[in-house]
């Protein structure tokens, strides 16, 4: 599959007309940030995890993001309750296994529900990724410690045992599904000295998701998106401030000749 | 009533003069950028949401805000706890129904709230205020969906059921107290690009409510304030994240003249 | 103990080389500012608060980070079982008492925390660091109510009777270690307009305290550094907002030559 600027564009054309809601369960340090992405690429995000609405705000949404950064037993069961919710309305649901490797709690949780809920997209990054496979490696808290080049095997296994697209971000973002593999190199090292990028990504796949059914090309868009901003915020900052704020500006007014410029991304 | 600017300024002397104690108990998402917010007029936030802590915690405020953004049970005990201290205490109670409309737990819980705990002010968009009152209208999310417009002669409604101050905020602000209608057309639609930017309004109304004891007046300066400080923010603004930095940074350094020069709201 | 720039500088050189992970339990509203003052530093933030999971984190950290700022019991459960943890593997533990003596529930806590848990390090502003001792003082919320040389002889008081280095900030920071007392002079009053500064503080001396074994110099460089950004932070700024960002890509991208050229501090 060929990743197209074109389709990247149009992707986004949605996104800013259908103004899709993206119901987040996420972690509490990145609800503010990626709330702001959210409604910088022109979703509508809402973030609720109470048992007693999660499934009518399910029911409401184009999109469902679980993100699992800082669990705790009542949260789980909405995520499993919401994503069932979601399953019986075949809408989208986007995982992001944040710290699996790190403790049992997180690894588990996000085996289970990969193998529960059947989540359209997982992202993550390669430690986090390989974790949800390998029981011997122990992520350094919730930043990756693997290379994402060997993560790309891993990822062909975990997208082959879940059906699940697999993204594996790093230097190289591997988004993965069956035979096909897209890499994208965008981005720039600053970004992981920016709290969330990850979990932004990820709720970016998930307003991607709610306008292109192809989950492969939703994931690619979304990734492709995140790079290309998060290298034109990196060209005008002066740290990961700058940056953070930078990104939000520049996602805001994204042209298509940005795409068109910057998109390093192969199919 | 007259909306003066002269008497803007003196509530936002007074704030920072006073520096006001304000009980948050909001959502996660706005958090950070309520309390921001709160210390860049001058008063003085705090968040405390334990229900061991609440009642203690608003017996030495100046103002209590309820926001049910991010709603869960224990949570709610806690604001029908904090609520009763403050009026015990005759401290003003302002409340935020985010996302009322959206869900049978937050519609329920905000006309609960409102019924019980009698708030001095209620301000939310549109389609909350109407969800307060009309079961039959379905919130998208947290956003608006309702003309503001349209939504008058339910707040007005909502006013007179509630005795409240109710406050529509949207392309004009609507407060209501009985006969009175303050109408405010200051603001910019990018606010709505910023998450929480609603939030930020609720917690003004605190601050001010904190120094103004005429609720009506408090209200209508928060909303005044609000809108200046956006317009301003926007014409410096390159997206939603610069318009955001630059809210707190003009409502920090706020002068009479700012107010002089762009109010438009007539009472 | 004199306060050198040179080993300032080495610490944060430690840092940047080891990226020591950092376990964070602390409140909802300084979940983000926090972490991305940690990372911009180069170490490795991570939150987590399940019971479930946080002896397992706190298993593999450098420094635990213990914040009592938006406190419930199920939190307070987490703090002390990591804090067991932490004890166990020796791995310092920073404190940081947020709104003690404000009401019961925080300084409570706070002194059983410290009794039962030893911290390493405690920071708090006066009015906080007084609550640990005298119950006759109420806290106005988070902000300090009580002026900084006031505090000296408490903090001496309190370190005498906890064993902790106490750090009590203000105009002038007092780091606390028996008969040894440093003073920092570095910072801005405007650092009081954004929200969590103080907990950066306190995250900060995680950072130190992970590659520093002395916990008096790791606080003193924390504190420092902490100053000396701020400082540098409003030459530029034009109010809170600028501030905060500044701060980070200020800390981000600290010389020796800053440090050497901004520090006033003696031992």
């Amino acid at each position: 599959m060929t990743l197209s600027s074109k389709e990247i564009w149009d992707s986004i054309e949605k996104i800013r007309v259908q103004a899709p809601l993206v119901h987040n369960i996420t972690n509490y340090v990145v609800m503010n940030s990626t709330a702001n992405a959210l409604l910088a690429i022109g979703a509508s995000p809402v973030m609720a995890h109470a048992t007693e609405e999660v499934k009518e705000m399910t029911g409401i949404a184009g999109a469902l993001v679980i993100n699992i950064g800082t669990l705790s037993s009542h949260w789980i069961e909405a995520m499993f309750s919401a994503a069932g919710k979601a399953r019986e309305r075949q809408i989208p649901i986007v995982f992001d296994p944040v710290g699996a490797g790190a403790t049992t709690l997180r690894t588990e949780t996000a085996r289970t529900f990969i193998e529960t809920c059947s989540p359209d997209i997982i992202r993550g990054n390669a430690s986090e990724i390989m974790a949800l496979q390998a029981a011997d490696i122990q992520t350094k808290g919730v930043d990756s410690s693997a290379a994402s080049s060997e993560a790309l095997e891993i990822g062909r296994s975990v997208n082959a045992a879940s059906g699940s697209v697999v993204c594996v971000s790093g230097e190289t973002d591997y988004v993965i599904a069956g035979e096909e593999v897209i890499r994208i190199r965008n981005g720039h090292p600053m970004m992981q000295r920016v709290t969330g990028m990850g979990c932004t990504a990820t709720a970016l796949c998930g307003a991607f998701a709610a306008v292109e059914p192809n989950a492969l090309k939703a994931t690619a868009h979304a990734m492709a998106v995140m790079g290309i901003t998060g290298e034109m915020a990196v060209e005008r900052a002066e740290g990961p401030a700058s940056l953070q704020n930078g990104f939000i500006d520049i996602l805001y007014g994204m042209k298509e000749s940005d795409i068109d410029q910057y998109l390093r991304g192969e199919g």
